[in-house]
């Protein structure tokens, strides 16, 4: 058997747990008192739905759950080789909670109100190849408005989230903007086709990492036109990138004057407390974005830890309408790393308190405990070992705050700080 | 695209999800002030761990992960049949939360004391036949107590567990209690052979179903030894249960006066607050077991909302020694669906109030909102639809408290109750 867990998932400790679900909790309540509901999905999803679900390169990673019984012997026995190989799974893990939340919504309509403003926060899998930080099941905290085509919606969400990384104490940060609209009308002007556009943004999404050079070289690569690679060459070495310039340079206002607002609102109402810009070369990997999308990017860990946008077609799949939506999400497994890193300490946390006893003394022992925990300590039973000083060592270590010797003494004795 | 989610699982609307997390709240607190930590696995593991884990039956209801691709292109190459399909699956998803236990505390052993308690409340998988209240995905609430022998860990999980019943409400209930060791002592007594006894006990856990004639049919066709199954008839039909009687018939008394032990211990501790049985019939499904065994079973619900055991040979299939170890998982699901029937009110619940503005007022609404929410209530916003009166009627319906008109009030007004 086996002993480490799964390549790419972790074993949490008790420490660990702590902490997890303490930045849980204060997200979740940040989420809540804003005004969202907690909601609920199951962490599989049928096969077909994530298959064409517009997730862009999550795509590839997906966990696919094999058919069981006669359905499995019927497909092996039509012979399944490694171009049909979907013929053999029927579900999968989710990918993202996105997905989940347009098919409930589809599913669930009638018994809920647009806007609908509702929080997850879950588990979510893909099947990386595992490497330094990329987990294979990993938890993220969603908040999405479905309903409202109003940017008061991104005001909210951007609003909310920065509230919640407030809460558990994420320092230096700041918020980038972009929108689809104006990126995919930008490169249309360098003469890029429309059915082009979204190779073309993958491959910009990249600037960070390969360089200038490198996009060209891929955009090159992809055999798109070369007037337009040049086009775009030139304006990204010179260009203007400012939100104002590109403005000026579009037909269409919209896009720009909607960031503008957003902007302005959001920086009016929290008092300029966080940077907050626009980016052209944010991108954001999904397919199923129509509008606006965002990031916050922690400076110190030089990383997004939150993201989203707006995908107003995702639902209409599986509706014969489309119904608005957007929504924001915590990457929590970075944030829990930051933090760890940093240093975090609990507010308001139980004394822990180790009531050890003689074997046989029970009864006691339980007496002595509950009387503790009535008083709102956290009290565990341990029968007294051997070595009493070195277990209570260890349990120090482990961090309870203090003992008692249960027909020794009355009183319990705090291990000092 | 399909809008329900996958058979067997479930999408739980607002007002669920608040009470499946206030339900999920109180049992972990439970848990944590009678000394158990909270601890997190992964709820994917290795399909090998999975199909060597003793798990009875459930190891017929393994959700398999598809392996993906060279090594399942490899695998489909080498020609797959139904005979062989495990060599398509690398992992799988978790039937209960015992084995992961086993394996977490295997590979954490240096960063854990024992004994350790912990808690994992967490979904888990099962590919059951879908049918009326069969869940594929459900959440359970496991306490387990690692590393000791001590008869003390089975009574402070059954003290714990009734607490955290009592704690969400759960009212008329009964624990009942056996000992594999007794159970399996006494079927030896009537002649069945040793390599038997897990396939006899398996027919005897379906006696509440299939009755004496159904359990004796079965045996008879499972082909044991004539003078054994009319041994055994004879018992069942005339036989004196009682723990008392069985002592006396069995040479080794350690497993019943372990259990007696037991239940005079809770009793007294207890004042007999619930009813606590000895019963020979109650056997458990999992292969792990190997002494005491226990169940709560809800006289209003006539089923099992909780189950445990001890199972001193599991950890050992990780190491290579053995570490005595017993649990207590509370079904979560059937204990909600009860809950939900009979109908729960959630203590000191903060008012909802829906800030509804005009349509460009969003920088006033948000000061209003924050300002509710700097009192302890929740605000949501929405911008003022046509029809006001009918959408605040839904929120109502929703489970709103009141409402605040920016720009025409100041002041909240309440819902009439």
């Amino acid at each position: 058997m086996k002993i480490t867990s799964v390549k790419g998932t972790n074993d949490y400790l008790p420490n660990e747990v702590e902490i997890r679900d303490y930045l849980q909790e204060r997200i979740l309540s940040v989420y809540k008192e804003n005004g969202f509901e907690h909601i609920i999905t199951p962490a599989i999803e049928d096969i077909e739905n994530l298959d064409k679900s517009d997730g862009g390169e999550n795509l590839n990673l997906i966990f696919k759950i094999m058919k069981r019984g006669d359905k499995l012997d019927k497909a092996l026995a039509s012979g399944v080789t490694a171009a049909n190989e979907n013929e053999l799974a029927d579900m999968g893990l989710r990918y993202d909670l996105t997905l989940p939340l347009s098919r409930y919504y589809a599913n669930n309509k009638d018994k809920l109100t647009l806007p609908m403003k509702c929080i997850q926060i879950d588990r979510v899998y893909r099947a990386e190849r595992p490497q330094k930080g990329r987990l294979r099941e990993f938890i993220q905290c969603d908040i999405d408005i479905i309903g409202s085509e109003s940017t008061d919606s991104e005001i909210e969400l951007i609003l909310t989230t920065t509230k919640a990384l407030d809460a558990i104490g994420l320092k230096n940060y700041k918020v980038k903007l972009n929108d689809r609209r104006l990126l995919r009308a930008v490169l249309q002007s360098f003469g890029f086709a429309e059915n082009d556009l979204d190779s073309v943004c993958i491959t910009f999404d990249k600037m960070d990492k390969i360089g200038l050079t490198g996009v060209v070289e891929e955009l090159t690569e992809k055999g798109f036109a070369k007037d337009a690679v040049d086009n775009f060459e030139k304006f990204l070495s010179e260009g203007d990138f400012t939100l104002e310039s590109l403005k000026s340079r579009l037909e269409d206002k919209t896009p720009a004057e909607s960031l503008e607002h957003i902007i302005d609102t959001v920086n009016e109402l929290t008092g300029n407390a966080f940077e907050l810009v626009f980016d052209l070369s944010l991108v954001r990997g999904q397919g199923y974005y129509t509008g606006t999308v965002f990031e916050v990017e922690s400076i110190d860990f030089k990383g997004a830890v939150a993201g989203g946008g707006r995908y107003d077609h995702l639902i209409g799949k599986f509706l014969n309408e489309d119904i608005p939506a957007v929504g924001f999400s915590i990457g929590f497994e970075r944030i829990f790393g930051i933090l760890m890193n940093n240093g975090i300490s609990i507010e308001q946390r139980a004394d822990k308190i180790a009531v050890v006893y003689e074997d046989g003394q029970l009864k006691d022992a339980v007496k002595a405990a509950d009387a503790l925990r009535a008083q709102g300590k956290i009290a565990s039973l341990y029968i007294k070992p051997k070595k009493l000083g070195k277990f209570l060592n260890k349990l120090e270590e482990r961090g309870y705050d203090g003992f008692l010797n249960v027909g020794v003494s009355e009183e319990v004795s705090m291990f000092e700080k």
